[in-house]
């Protein structure tokens, strides 16, 4: 069983008439729709809104969480510090997240990548068509994605990307004016794992498309393929001058 | 249900009586049955060895393993080259495979590797401790594995190793003459999955340990996870050269 | 001063008049002139061709040969097992080497590489626009490179391409089909650097596109970095069992 | 000509009567030494130390520098957090970095890697045998360097390192007590390049080792490999809406 806390910061859906009519249980409802769907008992999801207390994420919230999807963009600046670093510890000590979209400039994206995240970008008002080519077939990421996944109206997302190297990277998506976008982006960080997925914007009902929702839940799998039961990170730390061989002594 | 064949070349073990008395099912009796234990349901667990026909290794037991491990030493040259390109092409499809040991000299190895896989090694009668310490703590394979692992006695396995760098490094391990060995290395090729593991020697009970089996079985469900469905494979090939847009078309 | 050998099996340009006319002193012409132009006195360029004894690679020429350049389509087979084996040995021990475009299919880049290095193409009579995308603005090989660089007509080559993930993505192509490609790629295999370009087919005049040129050159230069001096190849092997501090020892 | 600032805390040098007698010019005294012998007229050295003005490390001085060079241990608290923004945003630009031991936690190495940077450590009196053995031995960096460098004294530095696994791992070491240690890191942040090289404590004469010093001075032509001309940091942002081929548009 794993433990899915989809997080959004809902404002669009709250804002824009527009976002209102394609996601009327606001962009975490299709999101964790789509999740359940695809896991089904193998999931137990919740949702979290950046105006909950403590944006839906106390550490009570967060100790019960084994991955963490992530969708911002009006808003970053609005999430409290310290909900941040509680996020980030808890990555290092192996929960999953799933950074969606507009996330990439999320604070907890570029604490745990360590560069500015900056990308290209185009917003045309109809959108553009975004191709989604899967370049690591046996990745469990992509298991049972179309190849391409064509997504119909989509923001363009291009680049240089400033993001360190994938340690995988899944899928390269291009759009119609000919960019390129490093869209399937795998990440350690501690005894945590990272997915990045570029698709999804608040204008379009891309999360609603059901190819989009098999990668997300993918990657929800993935990502809760992170430590379990290793002993490692309390480990850390001095050890004893005089004993050389601790690790021969009994516990 | 994971369809694992366990192959060895099962020589030492009919010539040597130090290893008939260690190993009395054969090396790939201990492997297989910690793979048993291990993953008890969900994992069907066959076994093959050099002298069967094909080496146990038609394409109709291909077909049907998901996992393969492998362990071969004094007689890599025997090993039918038909057979390699079978295996091969298997993996490329998504079949997962588990190198043990000595088997980074083996036929199969060295041509997914692209290197010469060399390596420096002492063989000590009595053996030498080995320290198998984990390196990247989220990784499934090293869930549940002491921090570190001790083996007693050990062949020393040491740097330089001659291969690609890991896709994702595992473990490192540590011999009593101070040299270093990447001794889990992870790799993908096609559609299929890679780990090489360093510890276990005909000469010593190394895979009677649990938590050498648990390492075993732990990478033998993660090379489980490569291409399930995914229609890449198939797909390649010349594209159609008057229609540029063919993803667009009905299938 | 880098010592380069650019091979060509140079058969299009002798059979095809429309490739004759584009590379009327062959391709190996035109990428070693502009290597020339682009490294100037730090270069030292010889060509080679499938038809010469050997095909002018002799033992004696890979030993002065710091980077090989590698473009072959129509005649793979024809090239020498035993060739293919002096040039991966001296890869091994440090020798760069630059694959370009229909290269892919080489039995050097196989050998090296460990897979199939299928791919999608098409084949437009006029070709089609591609634009090369910088993903890694540090490394060498994008120093000075357009971004992106556009190409006028070229073949188009697509994901997915059958390759060990690059351990250095430098660039990605599109197509005027929407796909996309992995087209520089960096590896290392024992002390020696390769780098596998896509651009560049004997239909049309991309080996003289001053970026192209640029990107060869810098790829040169890259993979020129390679095992200097280091003292591992010859290092390897059985280490004496009676003294396990042998690095201690006065040479 | 590559422009050099190596910096210093300097704090240990003038509180600790051992540490002054092994470094009276400083630890950044040896090692801006050991890079001028090495690189010779390939590079312009200065140093700087916490207790100048913004710790010598203006607007001024990073602009002019190719490579940092950075040690700290007792106080890398006092590092002033707008230095430290200024110092990324700098790497991000081009700018190599290589972070030396006790380094680990400096707040800059910490802000690029986006972990815990966490380790394990033992100070024995008398330090212990490391030993840093090449496993990338085609890196730049390994250039000359012994298999293994011998440090007769070191203080203990042991996995679990909580950093991201490194994008080229050129050393691992091992320690009298037989832990391990991925003692040498190569990542890419933005433009810029970052290595971390583990030997090297104030209490042992390490950085008067003339191997120590060597691999020092090739990290630091390693790091001066990064952006040189490519115009991407300035190029990102938004595109405009209107023009999707604006890539086609003269300049």
């Amino acid at each position: 069983m794993t433990r899915i806390t989809v997080w959004n910061e809902h404002v669009h859906e709250r804002r824009d008439a527009s976002v209102a009519r394609l996601y009327p249980s606001g962009m975490h409802g299709a999101i964790a729709g789509g999740i359940r769907r695809e896991l089904a008992e193998a999931a137990e999801v919740r949702t979290a809104t950046l105006d909950e207390p403590e944006h839906g994420l106390s550490a009570e919230v967060l100790a019960k969480t084994d991955v963490l999807t992530w969708w911002g963009h009006a808003a970053h600046d609005q999430v409290a510090d310290a909900v941040v670093e509680r996020i980030h510890a808890r990555v290092l000590e192996g929960m999953g997240i799933v950074i969606l979209h507009s996330g990439h400039y999320s604070k907890i994206f570029k604490r745990l990548m360590g560069t500015s995240c900056a990308l290209r970008w185009r917003s045309d008002p109809g959108g553009e068509r975004e191709l989604v080519w899967t370049v690591n077939p046996g990745h469990p990421i992509a298991a049972g994605v179309p190849h391409p996944i064509v997504i119909p109206h989509q923001e363009m997302y291009g680049e240089y990307f400033d993001i360190p190297p994938p340690e995988a990277l899944v899928f390269i998506s291009s759009f119609a004016g000919g960019e390129v976008f490093r869209s399937g982006c795998c990440y350690t960080r501690g005894a945590g794992r990272l997915f990045y997925f570029g698709p999804g914007d608040q204008e379009f009902p891309v999360y609603h498309q059901p190819e989009v929702q098999r990668v997300i839940a993918n990657a929800v799998g993935w990502c809760a393929g992170g430590a379990r039961g290793n002993d490692l990170p309390s480990d850390r730390g001095q050890s004893p001058s005089t004993k050389r061989d601790w690790y021969m002594q009994p516990a």
